[in-house]
């Protein structure tokens, strides 16, 4: 949960999706009524876990406390505090008995999806987690046409390592032949463990 | 890394690993060099994930974050936050392709492990996992002893719903006879997946 009212009952993001440190100010994606892309994979793994599919949770957003102070008979107030760059990727979990892990960005873009989006950490994490036998994936949403793909970890490695003699990005038509298109609904909102079926477990 | 520096050099933690939401003050454990559990823990993860052994993370502290700042120029500054009850476990990965979840907790009792450091919602966390293929356990520490066991979260999860009628905590006797004790040492200090190989490996 890192969405949290304001006082006036306006919504705001502490972290944006996209990876970057600094929060952002809440962008409206007009083909999904409004919701994160974070939002949206909340519900889900909600979805999942109230019906026993898989039990998958977003990290907590990784928080540098400095300054926390402790008011007699009332709850401590942490005065200053800094967001920190995530050493994994936000989601993880279990699923059929698979480690799950995975990582959730969405572009503007249309005709590709920009590497910059991600960070080399989160590469090297999902690439160890390969290793080690766990399923390592990434959600892209592509924010303009509201289109879902979820992609092997090892596609966006592979253009990742290539990106200083090559492009910046990996192409949409790579990552719809490589990936599966996720259907999206009212519950679950993103059915992203039916492309992990697809892609995995067929 | 929920321990930080304050000016003055002292280090403090910022959540205990006994549960509580409140922070505590820092205590010393004299058997152990005055290294928290948690700090130790996640050296150990350190040595771990650097050898490829397994990649096992805590998961950040929760937050509720209620007013950030944005000076020009310089990093976001969180200026009003509060102290979360976390939804699941604190630590979880992937060893040897299985999917693991674990609590760890202290007590300076010797004789028992009191229930009460554990919350409803871990316990049914860990019997989900447990349900779902993972292996789910609690890694003890009797601090007045050092002494560090790892257990089975059925092992607590059969205490806990059993505790209206009967004792309010774990027998000491029952910890040995059912879990394993753990290593320690230099690198890794807790030695814990040497126990999860004798328990689930072999």
């Amino acid at each position: 949960m890192t969405a949290f009212q304001y006082p006036n009952g306006k919504k705001r993001p502490i972290t944006s999706s996209t990876g970057s440190l600094a929060p952002k100010k809440a962008s409206i994606s007009y083909g999904n009524r409004g919701m994160t892309l974070e939002e949206d994979l909340n519900k889900s793994n909600d979805y999942y876990l109230k019906n026993d599919i898989a039990i998958i949770h977003k990290k907590p957003t990784p928080v540098q406390i400095v300054h926390v102070e402790y008011p007699k008979r009332s709850a401590a107030v942490i005065k200053e505090a800094y967001f920190k760059l995530a050493s994994t990727t936000d989601y993880n979990g279990i699923y059929k008995g698979r480690y799950i892990d995975f990582e959730a960005k969405e572009t503007k873009n249309k005709t590709s999806f920009p590497l910059r989006n991600f960070h080399e950490h989160q590469i090297h994490h999902m690439d160890a987690v390969t290793a080690h036998g766990g399923l390592a994936f990434v959600i892209l949403r592509f924010s303009t046409t509201d289109e879902h793909y979820l992609v092997d970890s090892q596609l966006v490695s592979t253009y990742w390592k290539d990106q200083e003699n090559n492009r910046k990005s990996i192409p949409k038509n790579s990552i719809e032949k490589e990936g599966i298109r996720i259907k999206t609904g009212i519950s679950p909102r993103i059915h992203y463990l039916q492309a992990v079926d697809a892609l995995y477990f067929s």
